[in-house]
């Protein structure tokens, strides 16, 4: 099952459908609550789509995935090292978030490089705490896409990566919630200007889902709406403004969005 | 101006109120928007006060004291260093806050020490972006009292701080939002079971509010509800179950929490 969730006028208002081919189904209510199907089906294409979720808190897995790891040790001369479980999850500003085909927007102040990095994202569905790793996909609603825009001057120097990786709009996440995955057929494609960059196996990962609802269950409590941002593989390359880049994650979907320079 | 959130009942719903000596006026509505004063008045000993807001996003002013950076940085055996600008702002996690009178419950895990933090939170009203220092408070509603709670072991290895700062009842934060302060006039006063244990000026900042804001706004769009904790200053001491802390911020108000251990 696919959730979107989209803007229902100027007011700020917003309501979850499920998908059904290029139709959606309203309901009322939320799918992380009580829900009921309303009746009235609308065209998929005439909805201007919200990101699916506007999470309570933002969870990022900084760096889970082997090539990622060695090269972005590399770029500040150290050695690969494995990451020690610890320094893996982190957080990211829900205020960076935009939706499928808002335009990611390349700062005045910016002087380096932009990068995609494209990203499974889980959205957590039920409230849990000291999930053990058998149980812990218990509480997932579903799966989206998110792309880790990152702004490479800036990630040197921030301790916090507070600007590289969180000025406005560098958190593109969507097009929607897709609640069946298998985690072994995903493949995460991205393309710039619809030429495939870069390709790799999302379960792919250092610290897969299970472990990283786990460990993070043993200190701190998910809600329903938090997400978590899986981390992302080599290659990431520059974008520039003009280029349109799109991460696909097979089984899940298509997050497209148009790079701009800030007016 | 003070402005306290309470918990309605057992449903999860809230409400604002306006703190006039022991008794509150109640509003419909929220003070980040449009409210009208609804004439029910209440004791405000009655009511099971809640963090006086829930924001959307979280930031922090990691080193933000001249005194703490120097005893920080020498604890890893550091020289001290005026910290760039770019290494002051970071985030926390919406997930560890808990109101006044809630527990700080110290985590089975936890191999080490648990110390307070006492710190001055600024509260957004309106949304805001490219702010200069002069305009930049224009877009606060009033200002908190947090308890930035660290667990010093997990602080060590913690990339991010994840656990460190943002275990379940690390952030303490209230009781409620003062509209009217000075920051001249303003310490921050805490004490553990009624002993003072640190005074210091809290406006003695290395990166001020206005500089704060003024900083943020030029990356990042602030939001009504957002808040901004703006860091400590020495010392920061061991708290260990059946402490109760109390952080004082004056003229903002006072912030107490019981400290247990984990069921």
């Amino acid at each position: 099952m696919k959730w979107v969730r989209y803007a229902t006028g100027t007011d700020g208002g917003s309501r979850y459908c499920i998908v059904e081919g290029d139709m959606v189904q309203e309901v009322s209510g939320t799918p992380f609550a009580e829900y009921a199907v309303t009746g009235t089906r609308r065209r998929l294409a005439d909805l201007r789509l919200l990101t699916p979720v506007m999470p309570p808190t933002f969870y990022a897995n900084g760096v889970n995935y082997r090539a990622h790891v060695r090269s972005t040790s590399a770029a500040v001369g150290k050695d690969y090292h494995e990451p020690p479980l610890t320094d893996i999850i982190g957080y990211r500003a829900v205020s960076a978030l935009v939706a499928h085909g808002d335009a990611i927007v390349i700062p005045r102040e910016s002087p380096g490089k932009i990068q995609y990095e494209g990203e499974l994202v889980v959205v957590i569905g039920k409230t849990a705490k000291h999930l053990s790793e058998a149980d812990a996909l218990s509480c997932v609603l579903g799966y989206s896409v998110g792309n880790d825009v990152s702004e490479r001057s800036w990630q040197r120097v921030d301790r916090t990566l507070w600007r590289a990786k969180n000025t406005d709009t560098f958190k593109p996440m969507g097009p929607w919630i897709e609640t069946d995955v298998d985690f072994d057929a995903m493949e995460t494609i991205v393309r710039v200007n619809d030429k495939e960059v870069a390709r790799f196996k999302t379960n792919d990962m250092i610290c897969g889902v299970s472990a990283t609802i786990s460990m993070i269950t043993r200190y701190i409590t998910l809600r329903p709406g938090d997400v978590i941002w899986m981390g992302t593989n080599d290659p990431t390359l520059d974008m520039v403004a003009g280029d349109v880049c799109e991460i696909e994650i097979s089984g899940v979907g298509v997050l497209r969005n148009p790079v701009v320079a800030e007016a």
